[in-house]
C-alpha cells in the first residue's frame, strides 16, 4: 500500500467513524437544538448519492463507508425532523 | 460527462455545502450543546487527511471540496472547544 492509499483509508475511516459519537449523543439526549436541519438534509442526500456513485463504480470501499454514514446520518436527521415537527405543533397549540 | 460522474459531482457538492448551514447556525447562536466534540474532532482530522490525499493525487475536485469543508468544520469545532473549556472552568469555580 502506498502512502497516498494509506492517507486515503485513514481519511475515510475518520470521516465515517466521526458520525458514530454524534448519533450516540443524539440518541441518548434527544437534544437536536444546536443541530442544523439544513445540514443533515443536504448531508444525508449527499451521502446517498455517494453510495449510488460507489455502486456505479463497483467500489466496495466507497459503498461500505457511505452505507455506514448513511445509517448514522439518517438516525440524527430523523430525530431532528421529529423534534422540529413536534416543536412546531406545540407552538401552534399554545 | 457520464451519469456516474454527474452523481459523484452532485454528491461532493451536497456533502461539502451541507456544513455551511451548520457553521452559520453555530456562529449565530453559539449553541453547541447538542454537537458532539468527538464527532467534530474526528471529522476535522479526517477532512484534513482527505485534503492531503487530494494533494498527493493532484486532484483539484478533492482538494477544493475538502479545503472548503475543512474551513467550515474548523469553525464549528473551534466554537465547540471554546464552549467546552469555558463550561468546564465555570463548573470548577462554582
Amino acid at each position: 500500500m502506498t502512502i497516498p492509499d494509506l492517507v486515503g483509508y485513514m481519511a475515510a475511516t475518520l470521516t465515517t467513524a466521526s458520525f458514530l459519537p454524534q448519533a450516540i449523543l443524539t440518541l441518548k439526549t434527544r437534544d437536536t437544538q444546536a443541530l442544523s436541519l439544513g445540514m443533515y438534509s443536504l448531508f444525508t442526500a449527499g451521502v446517498l448519492l455517494w453510495l449510488i456513485y460507489g455502486i456505479f463504480l463497483e467500489n466496495p470501499a466507497i459503498i461500505i463507508a457511505n452505507a455506514i454514514t448513511l445509517v448514522l446520518a439518517s438516525v440524527i436527521l430523523s430525530i431532528k425532523i421529529y423534534n422540529t415537527v413536534r416543536q412546531s405543533r406545540t407552538s401552534q397549540i399554545h
